[in-house]
Formats: structure tokens, sequence, C-alpha cells
């Protein structure tokens, strides 16, 4: 139930797999506003991110955005890259400018990096592989759907240094409805380049790159309140023993500490 | 005059100022075709490159694609940087692809960097300044111009990770077709948060940033001809007294050897 000190969150994309969690977890620490592209079972302001002018009135009196709206599959074709990430992510970017709204927080993905991934799989599942890369390793989209999210996080640095805006990047893992990543049915989708992965592998790269619904909501939260941090890109996954993302950047910069962790 | 044994280089933009410089140096090198957005006085293919269809015909049988088409002004609205950079850049790409064109050479920008510069200017313009940026410095577009940048840089190199093309992005300073720096008349534009810069830091600005047009298809042959570098980001200036932009990757890469540079 919102109270009236709390932080004003408009959640873009609120009826995805992670508007859900968010719902589901930070309902009651903000007074949550959703934004949907079509008429959802809750009070939500209804348009499409691609035209401007249909989601301007929703970022009013907004403390933060929480931007999820996207295609989200790694597989997604430009066709829908084109208006649902490139400018559907703009015009949030410039709804928030427009609006006054001095805080975003922006879902972006491991799939900015995931040819370090590719060139390093499957050995790097490997749950005595060393290897992790962090928020400075390579720009290396490994799909359309990066590429989209790296001209996201682009879009964000623009408006944090020319506008002062305050903007949090989340790379984020895989997140489930069903949060069960030692079920042998579950199998995280994966880029094409990584297809050949057996079976086996597969379960070992869905329990690195898990997150947890409660761990991605503390997660948005921690970046939702980390008013004294202007600009970071942090990778979001659970505590997994298999993991090759760093995690010691999102702790370090917004606090970020894992609950949960997928089995070994 | 085109011989049968030289390469085939279809110039995008080639009615730019980048491109008139591409076709008076570069024209007994290459077997030059091009790529305009109006018909030329010259042969070339006409067609708009937001319309992946109306230029796919002009790869056909291409080596090497020099991508330049774009809004080329660092204050270009979102209107034209989304189909003419944005959109137009993709499909340059997509289209290489298609035909089989084995590389790219993409006309970035220092742009994609140029909060870095605005943080240090003007002092950074100085003759004994010593900073310098290079190609492994912090993203940091100054505008929706540089975002742009950006988004191609992450274009090339997914098509390069992905496909086996080969790409070099060149982040290219100020060409003019006037070729003079030194002219107290002169003044390169600059991005919105540098317009308080003074007339004299302006043309300081432009000596440290300018490329001649001779040496632009210098580098832009060299980029055509590095066959053994499947991908590489470098900068593009005159060997300026006062350049704050790194030159020895471009050297050490692609072998760029600037023969101009401006007035101190």
């Amino acid at each position: 139930m919102a109270t009236g000190n709390q932080r004003r969150v408009l959640v873009t994309g609120a009826d995805g797999v992670i508007g859900r969690a968010v719902r589901q977890y930070l309902g009651d620490r903000y007074d949550l506003r959703c934004l949907t592209h079509r008429p959802a079972p809750y009070p939500s302001h209804v348009g499409d991110i691609a035209d401007l002018a249909s989601i301007a009135p929703a970022f009013a009196g907004v403390d933060c955005v929480v931007h999820l709206a996207a295609s989200p599959s790694v597989s997604t074709p430009w066709s829908d890259i084109l208006p649902n990430n490139l400018i559907g992510t703009y015009n949030v970017f410039e709804a928030a400018r427009q609006a006054g709204v001095p805080a975003v927080v922006f879902a972006s993905s491991n799939h900015t990096i995931g040819m370090n991934e590719i060139d390093n799989a499957p050995s790097i599942y490997q749950l005595d592989d060393p290897r992790v890369f962090d928020h400075l390793a390579e720009p290396r989209p490994d799909s359309l759907y990066g590429i989209s999210k790296l001209f996201g996080e682009a879009v964000a640095r623009y408006y944090v240094d020319r506008y002062g805006m305050r903007a949090v990047c989340l790379r984020i893992g895989t997140v489930r409805d069903d949060d069960r990543p030692g079920d042998p049915e579950v199998y995280g989708s994966v880029p094409e380049p990584l297809e050949y992965l057996t079976d086996e592998q597969r379960r070992e790269r869905l329990r690195a790159t898990w997150l947890s619904r409660r761990d991605c909501a503390q997660l948005i939260s921690r970046a939702i309140d980390a008013d004294d941090v202007p600009w970071a890109v942090v990778y979001g996954i659970s505590n997994n023993p298999r993991q090759f993302w760093d995690l010691e950047h999102a702790r370090r910069t917004i606090g970020y500490e894992p609950e949960d962790s997928a089995p070994v």
C-alpha cells in the first residue's frame, strides 16, 4: 500500500517477467506506477513506448523510472528491435527528461558483452572456472538485442552527463517466472552462436546466469535508492556457484547482496 | 581510372565532405562505386540508406564498403538521427552481409567519447597539455549524434564477431572542404556544452581536431587495405601539435602516417 512519503516509481513493461517481480516484491516499498502496452488487471497507464506522446503523461511527478519495456528475447529480429528497444528506450529517457524525472534504472543485459562468453563457452560454465567478466569488459554484443542494450546504455550515459540525470544500468542475467534454475526441464534461451550447447551445458549455463525474482527486485530497489551514484553499469545474477559475471561492482556501488543462489 | 585488379569499393555518402576527398584522392587507387541520396554528376547508385531495398543492389560484387552516409552535424536532432544514422547504418551492414561483402570501413566520430573532452576543456586544447584519449577511453557520447556513432561501432563489432566480416571504425576529427585550419575565420562546429568557448578557443580546438582531406583519404585507404585487421577503432586527425586524441593505435594497427599538420 502506497504512503505519502514513498518514492514514486514508474515501471515500464510492468506486465513482463521482471515487472511482475517488481510489483510482487516492491509494491509496498514504493508508490509504483505502471506503464503497460495493453490494459492490465491493475492500475496502469497504457501506451506504446515507440510513441513518445502516448507515454509522456505517465512520467509526471515521478521520482524514478524503472525501464523494463522491450522485446526481451535475444533472438528478436530488427523489425521489433527498432521500435521496442531502440526508439522505445530513447523515448523513455526523453520523456523522463521532459518531465524532470531525476533518475532512471535501465534493464540492460549481459548480451551487451555476450561474444566474450561465446568465445569462452562452454568451459566457462564449469564450477572451477575462474574467469569473470566485469563492467569494463569489452562491449561485444552477441545479437541485435545486445546491440540495442548497448545503445540504451549510451543513451543513459548521455542523459546523465548532459542533463544531470542519475542512471543505473543493470546487465541482467536470466530471470524466470518459475524461479527454478535446478529443474532439469528448464533451459534459458541462448544466442544463436550457443545453439550447439548440449542440454547439460544449457543447464549449467542457466545455473551460472540465473537471477532469482527476489534478488532481481532487490537489485532494482538498490538502484532506485542509490542517490549518491550518478552512473553505474552492474551485472545482475544471484550468488551462483558457477557465476562468470562480476558481482563486486554491484555490491560496491549500490550495495546489492544476493540472497539466493542456483544449485551447483 | 579503374583497372581490373583494383579493389571494388562502394562509398556511401559519396557526395559529402569526406566522400569528395575519397573521390579526389582514391579514384585512381580503387574501383570506386558511389552511393548517393540524390542523382550526382558522376556515376552513382541513387538510394536512401534508411531503405534497405533501395541500396541493396549497389553492394553486389563489392570488396569493401566505406560507409560515410549520415547526418554529419553534432547537433542533428533525433528525427534525422533515427533514419540517417541508426537505421541507415544497420541497413548498410546488413546489405553488406547479404551481398557477401567482406569488409566495412565505418566513419565513426570523436563524439562517441566527447564528454571526456568537455570535462577537460578548454585547457586540453593547450599546446603543452599532455592529456590524450585513446580507443579505450570510456564511451561518453556528447550528443545524439555521438550515441548514433557508438551504435554504429556496436553494429560493426557484431558483424565482425558474428559473420566474420572485417571492420575498421574511424573516429574522425574535423574534415573541411576548405582545408584551412589556420584561417582565423574558420571554426569547427562544437557540441552544445562547448558553445561557451571563445573564438580563440574554438580556433585552438579546430587546430587540435583537424584532419586534412589528404590524410583522411590516406586513413580510409589504410583501413580498406588492412586485410589482417579484423577489427579496430582508431582516431583520425592530422599530425597536429595540439592533438588530444591518440594516433598510435592507428599507426600500429593500420599503418596510418599523417602527412599534414595544423598550424600551432
